[in-house]
This record gives C-alpha cells, sequence and structure tokens, in this order.
C-alpha cells in the first residue's frame, strides 16, 4: 500500500526501476493534495467572525472535500493494484493457441480496468474542483494562493490521470469501449480546464493582478 | 519534517486548521513527484537492447534526475521552516514604538526568505522539465504517459510555486525587490509553460494523437 509509506519512501519507489507505482499513482495523489489544501482553506474560514456569513457554506464543502480525499487516496493504492493486473496478465502462458487466447483476454480486461481507475479520478477532480471554486471565492483570503494551488493540482490530476487514460486505450482493441471513453476523456478534460481558467482569475483578482 | 511521514499522514496534515505545510511544500513535493518519474523512464529504459543508442545519455539524466528529487524533497521541509519563520515573526511583541519596529523588520525579512525558496522551486522546475523534454524524446515509449505524467508534476509544480511567490511579494514593502522578484517570476513561469508545451507534441505524436 503506496500510501502507508512516508514521502521519501515513496518517492524512492517511484523513481525505482519498477513501473508501479507510477503516473497513475501520482495523478490520484495529486487529487489527495488539492483536496487536503481545499479542507485546510475550508478550517482557516471556520470560526473567523469576518467569515461567520459562509461558516455553513464551508462546513459542507469541508465534509465533501474529505470525503474526495478519502476517494483519491484510495485511488492511489487501486492504480498501483491495477497496473500490477495488466502486468500479471502479460506474465500469462503463451505457448498454445488457447493458452493466447486466454492471455489475451486477461490483458484486454485488465486494461480496461486498469482504464476506469483513471477515470474515476478524473470525474472526482471536477467535484473536487467546484469545492476549490467555492473556496477560492469566499474563503479566507489569506488563504488564496492555497485555494489557488489546491486549483492546479487537481487540474493537473485531472490531465495526469487522463494520459493514463489515454495510454491504455491505445492498447485495447475495442473500438466501440475505445470511442465512448474517449469521448469522454475529452469532454472530462475541458470541463477541468475551463474551471481552473475560472479559479485562476479569482485568485489573480485576490492577488491584486486580476 | 514532512517528508519523514507517511503519504496518509502529510495528507491529514495539509488538510488541517494549521496553515503549515501548505501550498508551498505542496509545490515542492509536486517537483519531487515529478522528478522520480523522469528518473523512473530512466530506469525503464536502461538495459533494453533497443534503446542502447541512449543509454548513455539516460543514464547521465537519471543522476541529474536524481539529484534534483533531493532537492526538491528537502524544499518540501525547508518551505514548511520559511511560513512557520513568518508566522513566528507575526508573533512577536508590538506594544512599544520600538518592540513595532522590531517586529515590521522581522517580518519583512522572513517574508523575503520566504520569497526565496518557491523561487528555486522554480528553478528546479526549469532545469527539471530539460530532463522530463529528454526522457519523452528518447526514452522507453511505453514509459510516455509517466513521462508525459512529469512533465505536468514540473509544470505545476512551477505554477504553485509562483503563486506562493506572488502571495509573499503581494505583502512587501520594498519595491525593488518586488520589482525583481517579478520579472524573475515571469520569465520562469513562461519557460516553464512553453516547455510543457513542447513536451506535451512529443507526448501526444508517441501518443497517436498529435
Amino acid at each position: 500500500m503506496p500510501t502507508k509509506k512516508t514521502i521519501t519512501t515513496f518517492l524512492d519507489e517511484l523513481a525505482s526501476p519498477s513501473p508501479a507505482p507510477g503516473g497513475g499513482s501520482v495523478a490520484a495523489l495529486a487529487g489527495a493534495l488539492g483536496t487536503a489544501l481545499t479542507a485546510m482553506v475550508c478550517h482557516l474560514t471556520i470560526g473567523k467572525k469576518k467569515y461567520a456569513v459562509v461558516e455553513e457554506e464551508m462546513k459542507k464543502i469541508l465534509g465533501q472535500a474529505e470525503s474526495l480525499r478519502s476517494q483519491f487516496t484510495a485511488l492511489i493504492d487501486t492504480d498501483t493494484a491495477a497496473f500490477q493486473k495488466v502486468m500479471e496478465a502479460f506474465g500469462l502462458p503463451k505457448e498454445t493457441e488457447p493458452q493466447k487466447a486466454l492471455r489475451a483476454a486477461a490483458i484486454r480486461e485488465a486494461t480496461k480496468e486498469a482504464t476506469l481507475v483513471p477515470l474515476e479520478v478524473m470525474k472526482h477532480c471536477i467535484d473536487a474542483l467546484a469545492l476549490a471554486q467555492q473556496v477560492a471565492s469566499s474563503g479566507n483570503t489569506n488563504a488564496i494562493s492555497d485555494a489557488g494551488v489546491s486549483a492546479l493540482m487537481l487540474h493537473v490530476a485531472c490531465s495526469a490521470a487522463g494520459l493514463n487514460v489515454r495510454v491504455n486505450l491505445k492498447s485495447l482493441d475495442d473500438p466501440e469501449f475505445v470511442g465512448w471513453k474517449k469521448e469522454e476523456l475529452e469532454s472530462l478534460l475541458s470541463t477541468s480546464s475551463m474551471m481552473l481558467d475560472e479559479i485562476q482569475s479569482i485568485v489573480d483578482v485576490k492577488l491584486g493582478d486580476g
């Protein structure tokens, strides 16, 4: 379980010759980092007289951000496990024709599974960006750079997960599944970009450069 | 030392009401994650017959990526420490005029220090993006999405560190220092964007969408 390791150990394993954990786990981790920062901005807003009017809103966002953070954190490990399943399928025997057919089917199924994990990361990013936008708009202005970093991390999580979806789709010989997932991918990526732009405008105004 | 904590504990501390670690540490961590992925792509290229011609180049990049990774990892802790110094300065007594003057000077110095840390992160990102570009061009094509995620993380590290530079400069009353650092900031941000665009074109071609 990568998430039970220290930051330094996780980085060492990431840098190692083993392909897992890799970019997919990093995407999920970026999502967890983004939601953690949204939660921090909520905490730095709740209980402050100046922000009493948004107190209830911030408490609600905090709960939602923490729930998304748990999901992103679980997906760090899920992505590593899904990748290992693909590797296991590649390791199946391929000496006879029936073995080859079984192996090909196992690789296809494992690759589809491995595609769904980063797609789930992408969907969570959109939900999490909506929360980041609310804390950037209404949260403690002293933490505006943290709200901005939160949004940056969530958008990069979505983009990085998108690369993992693309690389998996590339190897799949199932035009219907591939076509459907590519459409979903494009729509999620463009929504994420749009949301980041909106949040950056809010951050720019609050940093006095807007 | 945040880097000696597990991923889950680090995320918990990030999400907590304490403002440190915050966005600055996340920026440095994103840099470390990006260089770790560059190192992984080097490892997945070195020793492969198909890539024998770039073996020496990959070994050199690996050494440079690992050295940058150490620097990014150290900066995760440095950023948290620099932020705590600013907080300490704010906590100094401010009852008499001399105390007020001392406190203002301490805040100014600590804020300048806290500005230099993310600026260092940004400079390292440019060096690291040059390595990511090389592994995207010449590294193992099977790991192209990891090279792409590496570049995404390094660019977001630069952007996130940039927000931390801006928020610190905003509170500084030293036009010369602010003007000089703003110029540096703008130049680093535009270089990083340009480099990411170039790497993304390479990745798009290798993923068959270029």
